[in-house]
């Protein structure tokens, strides 16, 4: 069974955001949206040009009430070193979380277990803590962060209208679809 | 572990295409690309119009070699009921199969026991029937099927042209990155 | 061990009823004398015309105060879809149960684990959710409602009259058999 | 699941038959249509009544190429002494199995493990020894063997004209339904 | 380890006796000594003789406060059939008890599971429902209820005169042996 | 179940015979007829006249090609003591097997696990070592040899004349049933 | 690990003391200083002298406050029948032990399975029911009960001078040794 | 059960004897005559003078064919510490051998688990490599190694004179029994 | 896992120390600091050496707070042995435990389990109780204790300072490094 | 039991040497000495002083023919990151092995199962791939390199000169001990 319904699973880490050394938990992930954004290894190739492109969306993100989190089974202190050496890197303004241990990737079921590195998988989680979407690709196939922010208001109207659901390509203003009895097999 | 890498596990199921009724099993999700598209359920609400939207994009799709596959825990009579039914569904080219043994659904970890329906997963699998990407999305949030054509594209693009990489938002004919050790903690 | 003479295990699930989804447990089928009747698929040859066939009894097994439920592994969803579409379904006017989650099917030990679909089941539940009798048929093989009727009346006479017994071809209002130890062997 | 499609089970017994004892086996359920009637016990209240009907019938069903068994956990010694107290059971001239070691009761499921006796099960097996229908009904309510000869009827027909279907209530020579696409939902 | 020395076990069963059908469980084998004897199946052969002679002996064992059980896997019903049928068995007046579920015949460990009948045993028990005589025979070999008379008086002897014991031969009358430590390697 | 109709059970013991200790196994009671004679202690009370009366009816015994054993857990060294010190015991010209380890007494089922001594139990064996005939009696009621010479009779008269079976109290020479169809329910 | 150190487990038995017959258990081996002796087999070869031998010092024993058992897998019965018969035995005045159940060998782990007889063992128990000597022989060596009464006021010594200890071929009187610091290495 | 009558299991060891360090097995005390000292540990209290004891002994011990192992769960390092060390251990010519891995100990039952040291064991051991008796004293019981040349010689006698057996305290020379039946209860 | 910031485990001990036996356990390494040398075997060759080795460090180690204590299988009797023929050891002051059980061997991983021999493992505990560092060398490379002062230092001064961290090299006097976040990736 | 004379278990990894990512397996660490040096995580405090200190030393380790490894659970990604970033690291020649899959450090148990960090274990392994010492330090305590160049010279005189051993504080050029069986007890 997918993750997808079921609430983030508990975990302690340490992360790096703007120049410091934080704590991080599943709680910091509920009472807002968020967006947690898993990716093999720093230092890696495609790995900084995705993490930049959610740097871009940040903005717009938070404007959305959405916190973000970048997570690899790397430490704190090379994401800290990572920031220093890499021009992309060093835009980053989320929080970085360091997963040495492996306890994160496995609760979102992303750990490679041979190479001890996280699948690409990008997971929207609502402001309870309960995943809402998840998205994976393989090494290689690059994510393009502006869906993000897309599928994130088409979440946050769900959440917002109870009996409403959003037709495949919605976007914010047009119409959404009420469920009735009468529109069983008429759609 | 995501099943990202993994290849298609075996099943034997019946499905309704182009008004009739065919076997369909792993083998013929390869040979060439495909896209599984899991709903949970016919003459349901969003379901119609991510199907058709799915519908809009099978040209395009068909041109990159790639074939479409719909999947719910309905029967392939009621698969083809639906379409007899639904403007919408009438639409729909590609092959819709019926699951009601639930196998594909628990082969792709999209079944939901309790209700018996799977969720709204879409998988991109590559010629060698090897899962590439993974997008599953919480009940009442739509697909966009036209990321699915961008996707299929880098993805192909990665396969054809192995030692470079994609990063995130590559669009066909930008440049990517062909990945070297001069690289590491400079991009 | 046979079903007769076992009470209705629970179970949660939705109907479709005269243009309405309802709730339907193991309650519903107590208080009153319940016909239950599982087919395999919605959409599908025989079972209209053995669903027609009960529905076309249904005034009659009122009156002898029997409700009436048909069951299948497709969804509610679908049950009003077929409604729609199909003229016999349209006249059914008694609950169609839908079991995605085949656990109504497998509780009366009627479901093909390896199709999903139920088998041709009809079962007579006393007012105590008491299994009273059980018939099955192999595919293609057609229920008669008819007998149905009779069954009951000869069900509910033995209900009411504890202590006589109904020979065999018993009709409403022939002799029955007051079982004493002098009949042994006499008839 | 049910018996439904299964093959009958191996045993050994004696029975009683036309002033004899002979051996019988799951074989001598094969190599030609088969009904098989279980009944609690001898020299009880409803069972003569049944096994007196089902003889009435037996000359039908042997036109139709069916042959006969009866069946209770009582030995053939007390058939035999019940066919000589009894009227109506002296008439019987088919088969009437001993099953003391509940084996048989056992391999079609209707044994009841508390009092040791068999529920009152009429099965339907074809010339392959496959179960083709069952009926089971609690103390008390006799079965009617006319059906059985409508039931076998149809049965036969379904097996010798693979691809039509017999709807409810179908009667020998009334039209059967071919199953087609273009009838799914139709009907 | 034999039955000798150990209590009765639990059970519940109808039995027939002087035209009536009872109630008899292990309760009724207490209070007054009791003899028990088991045998294969009515309506066979030797059984009719050893139960006639069984009823010759019932007199005598009733004056000598015993009550006689007789035990098949036959059913009440049959008891009452063959009494009816059988000059021999037509005079029986001890209680004919009916163990169709065989349960008991595996407590007195004399069920053959092949074939679900029960070896021919005599068992003697005591007012404290205590097994105090076993004796077994294979088919064909007729038991003589005479030596249970004389046995009877023995067992009753010793329970009666605690610290006496009987010597083989004994018969009613003569000396018994007093143990005493003199009597060790003397006798 | 009980041990009539099977083979004893491999042993090793050793035996006191004739003033000589000789080797005996089950081997030993195979090729003729056999009663085994379990009590159960040397220079205790009841048992020294039981096998006493077993002695005085050794020579019918033999003449009807039966072979007679005693056995209880003490040693053969024990046996030789006894057969020594006692009048009684010093007549017994049989076999006294020890069964020290309480093997034989154990495969005979009637071995007293807390006191480590035999139940008296007395088995009539036939040339194949199977055993036909079981009689224990709690300690205390003494056993009769002089019945044993009818029973062994009688079990050779239904060996040597299969299909004919003895009634109760059957005597030699007397009228034995051939059992036959026409005898059910008559006798 | 030895049963050195260890205190005697429970049992219950009988024994053959003085002409009478008594109970003897665990707690009998406490309160005084015990010498337990089993051997194989009443009436056998080395045992009588042994067990005279035994006898032999039984004063000297009881002057030091010993009490003397003897067992064997014997009954109690026995030891009288042997006692009665054997002159060497006759004279035995200590409590000689019955074990036909086995179960003192076997908690004093000389117990041969195979034959059911004890092994030659002979052991000191202190008057807390702790044994402090064991001393076992293969079949033929006899034990020499002299060394007991050297053995066993060695133990008292130690008992009642604990801190001292009893160099080899210590006998009463003689210096023993007192253990201090300064003796390592310099005896 | 005792170590009576079983050969010693494997091991490997090494030993100090006469100035050098040799290995050890179970196949050294194969051959001839052998005896085992076993002790709790070097350099402490009782040990040196039971040690010194058995090296007086060893001339007379030799000359019968016999070899002697004494055994500690100390090295052979601190065994030729300890020779070096104490007056009377310098005496010792038999192997020493040093068990600190315990398994020698362990496979003759002298392990204490809890303190790791052996219980105070001597044991016998003939050609064949099996155990003919065995000695074990609590700790401050000194053994007497005078005792065992008198074990060996009635050892030796038995191995050599199979069917004759020692009585108690036999002594070289002296008559030994021949075991016959008439002996039985006459010695 | 390493046993570094594990708590050393419970233990009961005898050791020698100063001309006396003494008792010692896992709290007599609390409290203070300690440094605990295994060592396989008294009596042996490098072990005297790194023994000696330590004892010329005990003031310097003293000083700084530090208890000593060595450890082998051998027993505390063996150490006194070892002592006092050793000249190299008996100048050992500090406490020498003697583990024959090798439990503490096993508590600290160094157990050879197939000798019985600890390795030559060095540990240094803090006044908690808990070990800092392990060393291990295998047999015949001596280890030098002049670093176990080095180590101590370091390890108090880690202790003293928290927040400071000793770089390599870290003589007594140096400078140490306080971390920070702006080192990360400087150093 | 410590590692102390295992081999180096199999594993597959990448490492940075020399500018260069390269395959490394334990059979690296075969056919010439080596040196394994675990530490934590890089970007941290102590560790790179620790490796700094060792690659000073790493000519002089080349020299005696020794390899050297650095392993964190770091990527070999990471390690190219650091080394381009520190300048202590920077001037690192030997292979840092990246082990993000914590197989190596499992391997060789420094594993911190909580954190996913490797403790501070510094290993010796000789030309068979054989762990010869072992040494952690908590976290904090630097260690020093120079000493592994002693230890080295130490291990390799052992292995070149089977039958002589090294002394505590051992020097290339000194004396060292070839053991023989006079010198047990006198060094």
């Amino acid at each position: 069974m997918s993750l997808i319904g079921k609430e983030v699973q508990p975990f302690q880490a340490k992360a790096f955001k703007n120049g410091e050394f934080i704590d991080v938990s599943e709680e910091s992930m509920k009472g807002q949206w968020s967006v947690v954004c898993f990716y093999p290894a720093d230092f890696s190739f495609v790995c900084p040009t995705e993490l930049e492109d959610l740097q871009n969306n940040y903005d717009a993100l938070k404007e959305l009430g959405v916190e973000v989190f970048s997570v690899s089974t790397d430490t704190h202190f090379v994401h800290k070193g990572w920031h220093d050496s890499s021009e992309k890197i060093n835009k980053i303004e989320y929080a970085m979380i360091g997963d040495p241990s492996q306890q994160i990737s496995r609760n979102f079921d992303v750990l490679d277990e041979e190479s001890g590195l996280a699948d690409r998988g990008t997971f929207i989680i609502d402001p309870d803590g309960v995943i809402q979407t998840v998205e994976i690709n393989a090494g290689g196939i690059g994510r393009d962060a502006d869906n993000l922010v897309g599928k994130i208001k088409a979440a946050q109207y769900v959440r917002s209208n109870p009996g409403e659901v959003c037709p495949a390509k919605w976007e914010e203003g047009t119409d959404t679809l009420t469920p009735s009895l009468d529109l069983v097999g008429k759609i």
